[in-house]
């Protein structure tokens, strides 16, 4: 079977699921989304291109901009990195104050929101215009130009931050943040709020897919020892305490966000992403979690 | 470069370890094991079998036995097995009580001691023999009769089990296991006092790595999707607080045992065996960790 | 007002509280109580003895039994006690295993369960028959000798003692209990399964409310400063994580146990025993909390 | 043995431990501060005022404030307070931020960091100016203008203040705190930074020890029954997680604060204000705890 009729047969099929959910409704700019869409959109390394339904809409990637954040403080920090933030699965909620406590400062993995504003922190004193460079990164990545941050989006998170501004203010008060607090809430916020859609999304994440070609977009070089390795913590720990489900039902690396999109890869083989805005209790899209597990038993491909 | 060459070139140089890391001590049975020893074999799905080192000599395979054990309960309970145990990494030490309080006596995962007191009580409830049961499973996974209990380290074990004796009395607190605790606790430390060899390991995990090939040994069957599946939890949770660092250098899933034991398999391509008994301080054997991630950066054969 | 007087009005009042709450069920022995019994017995340093309804009904004390044993203990060790238990209060239920695991087996204070095993396997290091040594103290405290255990609430308890064992096993792996697990557990059931009236309970613990005379009982001695001391850790730890309350309600150092009992001390005052079977969320008797709150509104006699 | 008489044997006495401990040191306005000082001040409410060594120099009374903000919120607000903070003794470090987060935003009592913030947000929304107003109520209790704030501690508090930022932010997200968060923190800091010497401490407690006498000072009045609860909660809860130590050894409802005072009371006897900056581990006055120690044994008067 191609990846053209099984797409189709799982926009169809993952219809049923279409009321099971709930927008992600923190901020009026995401509550507001159509609960109803669905797009998917998959890259082969041999260039193929398949979409299905709302593929062409932009949503609010959110932590799915954490691993692009991450691919960056990788580039220039290298293993150092893991100093700062460590690389095992969180196994308690992804916002949980607790953990970092416990571990004095060092969140649990840069997916977590805790570890992300190091890893943000790590980009703002490594490069001059850090959030210019980001998005160059993501359009370089995507092929894209029309890939922009929403600042509105940014500016509505920031301003009902409480759990986070926490989160930023612990990290602070155990040192493992350089910059000032709210420089780097402020970036963090920016990065979340990028939009793409599943089109653009696949594209970007195709280089990680592909790690027999040279990764080198817009400045940012990874080896592709790199690469493998940044599949592997998103196989960990890309879906806050529902990676193990993933991992179990899917069998791919990937990440999701609240906006209601994850993006996934089979390693040299393709890319994948996919958006359906109602999310299960864990914070992760229903249809999305679905259409994927969906896709592996299908193509009979997974990384197990 | 052939399997055979890299498999000498890694036990060339992970002799540079040979002097990092501690035996177990906490019974005298493992004490006394040659903290020296160092032995691999791996077996490709096409039948090559390449060796080196202690490959021969039996060692206690301990938490591996995990992997059989849930094996042998899918086999039986198929998806209900998940209403009684979690599929998630645990982020805390593989012996928590904790987590266990905390979320009323569902384990983490199978493959915490607490998990797989759970698995073993339902071994209980669903064979009629279970210890023979188990043993023989093994025997044919391995084909080898020679794969005994070590009742003299089984009864060691329970002897200064307190910690445990805690954990399975905690789990019938909460009506998790159904079982006599001590009875639960008897077969747990019997299923991990089973004694291999990294030849016959390797062989019984060839099972996991080939999935085209219809898993039923000594009656017990699984179908392609659950084995897939099995290897998802040992890929997130198969070495404890360890997990994520194994899956950034190494890049298989695998299961390790405090005998100095690594079992691991690379899907449709092989499966490894490596023992080494000196630990680190997470529990898992440091010359078996550093001998996989060289496998895998020198076959260039990982899942990511 | 006189105390008669007083405690009668409290008999008519508390009556409106008489649905509320659950009797412990946990063992078939509590569980056929009837649940709509009241007495209280109050004694004065000076002599008087004052009661009202069910007074002279034997229930059981239950932990109330830890104000005892711990009497004995500090009697032998003095303040070397307090290197295997804490003094603090817990701020968790008292039978959390969280805080022992995070503080390594040192129990919190010893009127959770787990500081009452570490000071029952204290009673059975230092006394030669420590259960008719301790049977032996209360009758003297009382002057009853109809003070007695109740060998088939001890038996029912362990049975069915999941937690208490897991508690117990978790403290012998910290190596904060010396004796065999089993007998700990028992001693420890049999010293709450001790079954006094009002009468007797109210007279044991004059002894605590006057220390100026010298506290000696068959054989066990205690100085005053100890005394004023085991009163301070009735009065922090007393009653759970209900001991705050109890403070700004009543004021009055105190132990509860989920008989249904309460005894309480106003220092150089009087002594109070109240029994009334219904248990509030945290265990306390409903009926009792009430009364004590009002005897000392009544008689506006508290220590703050 | 007069006050007097015990005054000076205890000066004499606490020098032994004049090396033991550190002066708080997280903001230069307290590391200055000379750490051999000790002052010690005891009002009887017959009227006797005995005073030794540094009585009347001036120190930051830091958390000893909050038994002031607390009574001017109970004042305003009664019973209905214990909906938005609880009254149990915390277990934890002073501010710790797990109890928190577990307990969706309830701090266990007034006197952690995080139930001073909401009882701080409480005078934010009930009085005018509680800047002034709280300044003013301290002045009526000392009979002292010269009690004043110092708000370059204050300021610099602020600026150093990650960890009760974190908090605050926290309490902001479980909607327990009304007001700006930033505005929180600006007054919790300054009613911290406020100075007074044992003299003004002292007499500021005797309208707490004397509840026979009306409490009505600069418009701020409570009960009789009020003023009783307010010291049970600082007898179960006034020295962070060594409130059973301090009840041990001392004996006396108290308050303690990181610039090295003590405040206590026995209840219709004295007040009695020490300081001295040496902290033990736990944040408390070495030689202050030494002092009410000896006070207590010396005198025999205690709350047990």
């Amino acid at each position: 079977m191609d990846y053209r009729t099984i797409l189709e047969d799982i926009y169809k099929s993952v219809k049923s699921y279409s009321n099971v959910g709930k927008v992600a409704d923190y901020i009026p700019e995401l509550a507001k989304v159509n609960p109803d869409k669905f797009g998917i959109c998959l890259n082969t390394i041999e260039g193929g291109v398949y979409e299905v339904g709302d593929y062409a809409e932009r949503f609010s990637i959110q932590s799915i901009s954490k691993v692009f954040a991450l691919a960056m403080a990788l580039s220039v920090k290298g293993e150092t990195l893991w100093s700062r933030v460590g690389k095992e699965p969180s196994g308690t909620a992804f916002n949980s104050l607790v953990q970092l406590e416990v571990e004095h400062g060092i969140p649990r993995n840069p997916f977590i929101n805790a570890g992300a504003m190091v890893v943000v922190d790590i980009l703002l004193t490594s490069f001059e215009n850090p959030a210019e460079r980001f998005i160059g990164f993501l359009r370089a990545l995507s092929g894209s130009e029309n890939v922009v941050y929403n600042e509105q989006v940014a500016r509505s998170e920031r301003e009902t931050a409480y759990l986070n501004a926490a989160i930023a203010n612990l990290l602070k008060y155990h040192r493992n943040i350089e910059c000032d607090v709210e420089e780097v809430l402020r970036l963090y916020f920016l990065t979340c709020s990028v939009e793409m859609n599943c089109r653009e999304l696949a594209k970007a994440f195709l280089a990680l897919a592909d790690h027999a070609e040279p990764f080198r977009y817009a400045g940012i070089e990874l080896t592709r020892s790199q690469i493998k390795r940044l599949n592997a913590i998103m196989q960990t720990c890309g879906f806050y305490d529902e990676a193990g489900e993933f991992s179990y039902l899917v069998g791919l690396p990937g990440k999701s966000g609240v906006g209601g999109g994850i993006a996934a890869i089979c390693p040299m083989r393709y890319s994948v992403a996919v958006w359906s805005p109602r999310l299960n209790s864990k914070g992760n899209s229903v249809m999305g979690m679905k259409a994927l597990e969906q896709l592996t038993t299908m193509t009979d491909e997974s990384i197990f």
